[in-house]
């Protein structure tokens, strides 16, 4: 009873002294030094980062970069060449094959109407999109609220215009774009299966504006394929208006897109070797590729600057870390996720242990916060392994901390037993620009930017310290 | 003994819940209306706003307001109409006297150095200057670090350039600029009294660019005025460079501003009755004037029209609060804050019970959390009290409650009793824009402008429901 008794008395001095049980069990060792370790880091972010003009050159000098192309290889060698000037211990290029198209010269769209006679409107071919013929393609349009309701309507011969708005109460714009996002790849199968000759998607995006957005879309063994293009969400409000008021209305596009055979390109990797546990890998990254029609300073310049710029900071405070930390520049992220898949391949043959990897690629804005995944076997003990870093972090406004998805690329390393982090930074303005063409440099604030190489830094020093697994009777 | 057993076990319970014994205190009744109600909140601010569209208004056809200036009157008329269109219960206009100060032509600068010739770089005049003679002024310049700096030089008959950069170290912006805003206050006096005659101040920004930043001055009783102006960053490493190479450097500058006797105008005011306490006031505020160099989007028409919607947002939800919600715009915070001692003057006079204040005017960014700050008497209590709220709040990313400064407006109500809360946006971007040309409408974002709106209207309504005393006993 007695050692009940002292037992519940201790938990009790916990409570009264603000601290929860939980937090008792999960304060960390040598706290002063992480403080203190974690001041640095942000400091060398705020005043030495690279990561600003490193955008500033990957998106000014080389500009949009879609796998296989003349500047996706020019930002491979790139990547290469910065970070060999990093000093660090090895740089090293990963090969694949990734798919090559290219969108041509710009596209051109009408709406034709009784009404209007006719008016341009802003569109771009959706990424895989066969062209049309060279004379473009004209077809009576019909406005479809969803993929779905496309089965019930008559769509033969005509091009539908799948109309489905971003709901605006989601607090995470992410919510918003997973809600539409299904639209872009099974728009154009469904509407070819009963029949349409074209494709049109109302552009996701919160904002009415005139930049259409593009993203990669597939077609279906068996349906045919038919030209498909992303609508301004400005356009598209004029078009089911326009609609609304003439069924007899009809739609001019001229796509000038063409599929090349598959090219061989490069995953970019770097190392600092770990002193203790080298084969451990700690692993940050981004996406190296984008889209044509921007520079992709958000998506996803951001995060190759960031990850790049991880690896100089450390090597700046003369660091020396246990384990290996390793930046990943992935190639293909946006239509094929085949860097990605070879990293996962190679990473089977040779048994890596990558005990965490961070993918930023949610935009280069003011970071909140990091989503946790891995295998569900060892979810719950990695989330509160990470979870009890929060408290060294919160200082630098890193408050969420969340069961989420991590990124497109690093996802399949869940695989191999990795931790996935995404890191989440403020999500409000992304959806303005991703795969726009004002996804620029401009766009891009140096502070925020900043604050995600410091945010990233940050994880892989603690768990670089403290490792990914909680010990066992801590939950 | 027995029953200290049992208090322990259940502090001991709560603990092992992971529950705070805090947190336990802290928990609200009516929890599941709260939930609700903050959801409808949200997701009518995201829908149905009208601040991005009032934003516009205040921005592109009113534009940069200063007090005393005719579109400083056209602001208070608009703010007006505006809110009496609400249909609220009361709008009525608060007089006041405003200083009425004006830039004239824009300013003109140039170096001149043996080094280069000369070269024209970007200053606006600080608010409250002089102007220089109508031929302009032209003296040798020198540089200070700081102000103190001038003491130990010879600055006689020189202009004085106080060379003074943001830290970039600080994580909340506002800190960067508090380390130098006094510079803009004491810089001139100082410099005059050591006989300097005139004084440039390097702009309060982060980034080096070629906007200046204006901001208020003040000279000192008994010290000669001397001309006083802001460079832009990117002119003030120029000059800096310039100066270390040729001491002989000499600066160029002429600026047509004046000041005129003080002149009548107005805080506006709107009220939407409370049904129980109707004394009890509840107070969501931004300021009308703004500087005259750019059109005052982020400061403050931001807070401006959040305030505004915030009445907007009840009438719509068909809230029917216990206590009186008030909206007050006030004049001229930027160069005299009469509107609020004037607002204060009167509480006092008719012993107004103003319970809570909050003010937005740290941009219309996306909001984080709360400053809060009370009379030292109460404050603990009221801090605990907002703090109560904090579980409902974190879902909506509020996650920053702290001591801090509420406002510029709104502190001297601490005089009063009441408890001033300032709205805490990401502060990340703020200073790009601050008192410069580049403060327009087009860097506002309107989700993020939204959520501030909802920010606000929620802890408005959890202290219409809960009042803003924690009682006795808690803590």
């Amino acid at each position: 009873m007695k050692k009940a008794i002292i037992a519940i008395t201790t938990i009790g001095i916990l409570a009264l002294m603000g601290m929860g049980y939980h937090e008792y069990q999960n304060r960390l060792p040598n706290q002063d030094e992480n403080v203190k370790m974690l001041r640095a880091i942000y400091d060398n972010a705020l005043l030495h980062s690279d990561s600003h003009e490193n955008l500033r050159y990957l998106c000014k000098r080389i500009g949009g970069r879609l796998a296989g192309s003349p500047q996706a290889a020019a930002a491979v060698e790139w990547g290469k060449q910065t970070l060999q000037r990093l000093e660090v211990d090895s740089v090293f290029l990963q090969p694949c094959m990734v798919p090559h198209w290219e969108r041509g010269e710009k596209e051109q769209a009408r709406i034709i109407s009784k009404l209007i006679g006719w008016e341009e409107v802003q569109i771009c071919a959706l990424g895989n999109s066969i062209p049309t013929p060279e004379i473009g393609l004209t077809a009576p349009v019909v406005e479809a609220k969803s993929v779905e309701a496309i089965a019930d309507m008559d769509v033969k011969g005509k091009i539908v215009f799948v109309n489905n708005p971003f709901d605006h109460k989601h607090m995470d714009t992410f919510d918003a774009y997973s809600g539409c996002v299904g639209d872009r790849y099974e728009g154009a199968p469904m509407a070819a299966k009963h029949g349409a000759v074209g494709f049109i998607l109302r552009s996701l995006g919160h904002a009415i504006d005139d930049f259409p957005h593009t993203g990669n879309m597939a077609y279906e063994e068996g349906i045919p394929p038919i030209p498909s293009v992303a609508i301004s969400t400005k356009g598209a409000e004029y078009l089911s208006k326009i609609i609304a008021n003439d069924d007899e209305a009809s739609f001019y596009m001229k796509l000038n897109c063409k599929s090349f055979p598959d090219k061989p390109s490069y995953n970019v990797i770097a190392d600092i070797k770990g002193s203790e546990f080298p084969d451990e890998i700690i692993m940050v990254s981004g996406h190296l590729d984008a889209w044509d029609n921007g520079e992709g300073a958000h998506d996803d310049g951001s995060g190759v600057v960031q990850s790049m710029d991880v690896l100089r900071l450390f090597k700046d405070l003369n660091y020396k870390p246990k384990r290996t930390i390793r930046c990943v520049l992935w190639m293909n992220e946006e239509n094929g996720t085949r860097g990605a898949r070879e990293y996962l391949k190679v990473a089977k043959e040779t048994k890596e242990n990558c005990i965490l990897a961070i993918e930023s690629d949610r935009g280069g804005f003011a970071p909140r916060g990091f989503f946790i995944d891995a295998d569900s076997s060892i979810l719950k003990n990695r989330f509160s392994k990470i979870e009890s870093f929060r408290k060294v972090l919160e200082p630098y406004q890193l408050h969420i901390f969340e069961e989420g998805f991590s990124g497109v690329d690093i996802k399949f390393l869940k695989e191999i037993g990795t931790t996935c982090v995404g890191l989440v930074p403020d999500s409000q303005r992304y959806f303005d620009y991703h795969h726009t063409a004002n996804d620029v440099f401009e766009n891009v604030n140096k502070r925020e930017l900043e604050l995600g190489v410091a945010g990233m830094a940050s994880l892989v020093y603690l768990v670089d310290q403290y490792g990914i697994e909680l010990a066992e009777g801590k939950k």
